[in-house]
């Protein structure tokens, strides 16, 4: 596999917006100090990764090889690596290294660093563009890999990189981690509901769906259920929540959610509707409400997440396919045909030919 | 004064949406226990006075006896007072009473309380619309009084119970207080301004119009100004700010502001435009930026300011005019023509003819 020094890789690459993957070759850097080299056994397929493969943030930097929720076996460790040794069960995210300078990276809130560099579609501190998860093998910085918890499936374990910490961070971060605070989720954030539960919380699941009820309450356990356009089912409900994490990606009025929170409620934007959302100023000065937006998690939020799952056996819900599946599942995942996320069974794939 | 234990009173109120204000003689509840009656010497006029007037917001009770921004001097107390004694210099705010018994009451942010009363045009507990302090006398639980400090200007200090708390409290609560932050105030928000200097901040003024520059540096001590328009300046100052005050009541772009914050960053946002503000998504998740609306502070707040008003000398810039000014003044207000806030000198104003 080494080559010069470099590691050669073999992954799956979209060459144009049209965003068709297939079989490419390239070489992953020199395991450097510090580094960690990391058998990808699991890739999670993420909405981010349509978005960039189909250059619809106008930013492909083609071949694109997508992929940030990676769970994989460390084959080898530079001698500067004290965290992990060849054998672990590693995961990687949506970034895998910052300027490490900033006061974001000072404070550990690096996710928010200015100069992050992406696991997938990024630009390295060499200025080569990253390839992401969706490959037999990644080369990363021990600082920006964490621990998967040996209780949990190795595959189910995946979208907790994204997905998983994107609702977790903000949770803890603005005390929505609290049992028997009252939690509102916004679409289908299965991850949400589950930590919720998990912190013995109250949890609401809200949809403009009423086909989805079954599923949030008996699947996903949530205690109860609103349609989003009931405009009697929203009052009855009003002012109850301590809080809400709005995963819904396209556009949707945010007043009637607004109105759902307590007095000193927060809500948490983590989907990204292309139109702007309205937000008139008294439905938040009126109760000193706020909305955030995040943007997955630090490193440490990561571990502390895989931790926690760990501890009480969550794991994402998945469907698992083969590489040679990887443009279906992106059709259907396009349509939101998934329950809930894709994963690819990587290292159970023929990368460099189609079955 | 007194009429079957009622307090007569004389002040000056509005009988329609022209707004136009003219001699009103009406009763104040009798002093009951734990009630304060307060000579009304000052009161504040605010832009919420002027909405309500006009009846722009479709909820005045006519006739509206307008004015939350009162000091005077206790006059006399009821045998369950304890907090206050005849000759006590006082205020009171935006609002009177609450329930006393809901969570936000509970936690003390009365002021999200859902059934709070109004200091004026309000509906307190007995079912009466509440007249404010464009008159001589008021009566108001102890709970719902606070204290001037000697060492403020009556006047000047008048203000402070709404204006100045509006934000006063979000900067302490967001912890926009510490020592060597930036912050940014959007407007001629004074008082911000003031605050923030005396916390020992760094404060940029972000005004729509460079004729606001000198009096922003050169009068209030901002130690920069920003055109919000100028692309150029506002990119130099891009990630500049650990928060921002937002005071603008006209319709206003919200993500050029956004831009200035360092990730992280909070704003907050204490003025109402008409027209809901246009949040993108992605300007609020990219550096994990919050947006939250304030409404007034509670009476603890309210207090803490005054203090430390008190302690740094800080009052607003006011004008003050007799009560037969009054309409005039409020046809000036409208048109922003007042450095910085009317104030009426009640007790020195016939109240019952114009002059």
């Amino acid at each position: 596999m080494e080559q010069g020094g470099k590691t050669a890789a073999r992954g799956w690459a979209a060459r144009d917006a049209s965003g068709l993957l297939s079989p490419y070759t390239f070489s992953r850097r020199v395991q450097g100090d510090g580094d960690v080299t990391i058998k990808v056994l699991f890739c999670g397929i993420c909405h981010t990764d349509l978005h960039v493969i189909k250059n619809e943030w106008g930013n492909a930097m083609y071949p694109v090889v997508p992929g940030h929720e990676v769970v994989g076996v460390v084959t080898d460790v530079s001698p500067g690596v004290t965290k992990f040794k060849a054998g672990d069960m590693v995961g990687v995210g949506y970034f895998v290294d910052s300027c490490r300078a900033c006061t974001s990276c000072g404070t550990g809130h690096e996710n928010y660093c200015p100069r992050l560099v992406l696991a997938s579609n990024g630009v390295d501190h060499d200025g080569a563009t990253t390839k992401g998860g969706f490959s037999d093998v990644v080369v990363v910085s021990q600082d920006y890999v964490v621990r998967v918890p040996e209780s949990l499936p190795p595959d189910g374990a995946a979208p907790l990189l994204c997905a998983g910490v994107t609702v977790y961070s903000p949770m803890v971060q603005y005390a929505l981690n609290e049992p028997g605070k009252h939690l509102g989720v916004v679409g289908l954030g299965h991850m949400a509901v589950k930590f919720a539960k998990a912190f013995g919380m109250t949890v609401t699941v809200i949809s403009s769906s009423l086909g989805k009820r079954e599923e949030a309450l008996d699947r996903l356990g949530a205690n109860a259920f609103l349609v989003s356009h009931d405009a009697a089912q929203m009052k009855a409900a009003a002012g109850s929540m301590d809080g809400i994490i709005d995963t819904v990606s396209a556009g949707h009025q945010i007043v009637p959610l607004l109105e759902l929170l307590k007095p000193m409620g927060q809500m948490v934007v983590v989907g990204a509707p292309s139109k702007p959302l309205e937000l008139p100023a008294h439905a938040i000065i009126a109760g000193g409400k706020r909305v955030a937006g995040n943007g997955v998690g630090s490193i440490a939020d990561c571990q502390a997440m895989l931790d926690f799952a760990g501890e009480h056996g969550i794991a994402a819900d998945i469907e698992l396919v083969g590489m040679d599946y990887v443009n279906t599942a992106i059709e259907r995942l396009e349509r939101n045909d998934v329950r809930y996320r894709f994963v690819v069974d990587v290292a159970g794939s023929h990368l460099d030919a189609i079955a």
